[in-house]
């Protein structure tokens, strides 16, 4: 089941990839090659930082292709996902909720303390975006005053704290999910930024 | 052979790397550390994600002695290089058909499959010049029109697929080199680039 | 010592990040977020290039939770950091000084030639504010003409060939930290720059 839906994330950030990079005028190798950056980055750099080989998209080619096909697919029919936009944005929420929690759930079962796991939480979920606009010289979202890793890092240190506290708790995995994601939607539809005195000038 | 030709396309990348930065009034220390940078960034991000330590630059220090080298000694002849332009640009598609192809090759016999000899090939052969051009503030290559990247896909594809269906043909490298190099020399001397239907807007 | 002066150079690294990033406007995860890049970044870089797992902060927390706090703090205080600019870059230029010497001597003791210990300690040095302003879209070090690098540069290799040429000098260490600090110091403090013609154009 998480399986499933860690792979129904890649395919997300893939499609959202792709419109975010439609304006680019790029040709169909980049939008593919960086619709992969944006859905396999995040879980790789957590890998490489923890050491775990092989890495997950090495080890199971289903990932690598999901995310290629779903970005050729997107590729061509970009048009009519734009006029969804709105759509993709909550996709979007629900994607990094899943991937931060289960990757903080994965970093716990390894053996690494909670800290770290929080840590490769957040590099799971926001990694992908930060290298794809990387590469195309975008401004990214650390520059901007949206709230989108604010509702990662809430999610998975309340996860981490559950697991901690609790350990035998069947439904942290789903209630954290859950909560970062409405965290996130929220701050999606109400247009939710930090307060001034929380930004630097 | 594979070996000396290995360090004849180090030697090559730095080179192209200090004539692409020569206008960034850059001082030599950059000049060399980004040669470097290019030289060996692609098969260091290989190394990283196979998990193959030590990484071959750490393990054999002819690359990075060569790179170092390479970068200072053209440091000094700029000038005199940026007049062979045009030669540079089909010894750089040389570099990337053996990078790319030998890459591939490596992949395969540490056992893995043949979608990530492909990925890793494609890694090997572009990542250098990208990372070079983060490091600069310069778009790079994905964000060009020109046909780079995909006759590196190609070539990849089909040695991987000749390795597949004929395991044991002695002159796949050789003619798969010759293929990726051959196209991407069509894409230069023609200025072939994707038609507009595979771009995006 | 080495170890409590490797935390005070986290400590440092993430102020100077945190006044670097100011006039960007950011909100304080960004911020904080950046801090630790910056002070953690270059350290991280060294040990997956190595394979020395588990990397550094992951295995001791107090250098991922020094370069959290003291980002946070400096986040409230920065108007008061601002006034004392000068004594940062001098702080920064300790910083660099025992990041690279101790991160060169690490690399020796792990068994490794003296010329990856060189650029193990130039890595572990300026690729965190490399990181940094890459994140941030800036013109990274790279592109100035600042004597930033090149003293580190100096100082590990007085360091290495110290220790190749005289293995049980116990003062090797102290002695390049000093000489790396001093030749960085003066480069602020008389704004040292290349001479033109170790400049590309």
């Amino acid at each position: 089941m998480l399986y499933l839906l860690g792979l129904f994330s890649i395919g997300v950030f893939a499609i959202t990839s792709v419109i975010a990079t439609h304006n680019k005028n790029l040709d169909i190798f980049s939008v593919v090659f960086l619709g992969s950056v944006t859905a396999l980055g995040g879980g790789t750099i957590r890998d490489i930082i923890l050491g775990q080989y092989p890495i997950y998209w090495v080890d199971d080619l289903w990932f690598l292709w999901v995310s290629v096909l779903v970005s050729l697919t997107a590729f061509f029919v970009t048009k009519s996902l734009s006029n969804r936009y709105q759509l993709l944005l909550y996709l979007d929420a629900l994607g990094i909720a899943l991937f931060s929690i289960t990757a903080a759930a994965k970093t716990l079962e390894l053996g690494f303390s909670p800290s770290i796991a929080v840590v490769m939480g957040l590099i799971t979920a926001i990694f992908g975006s930060i290298l794809r606009d990387l590469l195309t010289g975008s401004p990214s979202l650390l520059l901007s005053k949206d709230l989108y890793a604010t509702p990662v890092l809430l999610g998975t240190s309340i996860f981490v704290g559950l697991n901690y506290w609790f350990p035998h708790l069947t439904w942290a995995v789903p209630l954290c999910i859950g909560v970062t994601f409405a965290f996130r939607a929220f701050a999606i539809y109400y247009h939710w930024h930090f307060p001034k005195w929380l930004c630097s000038r």
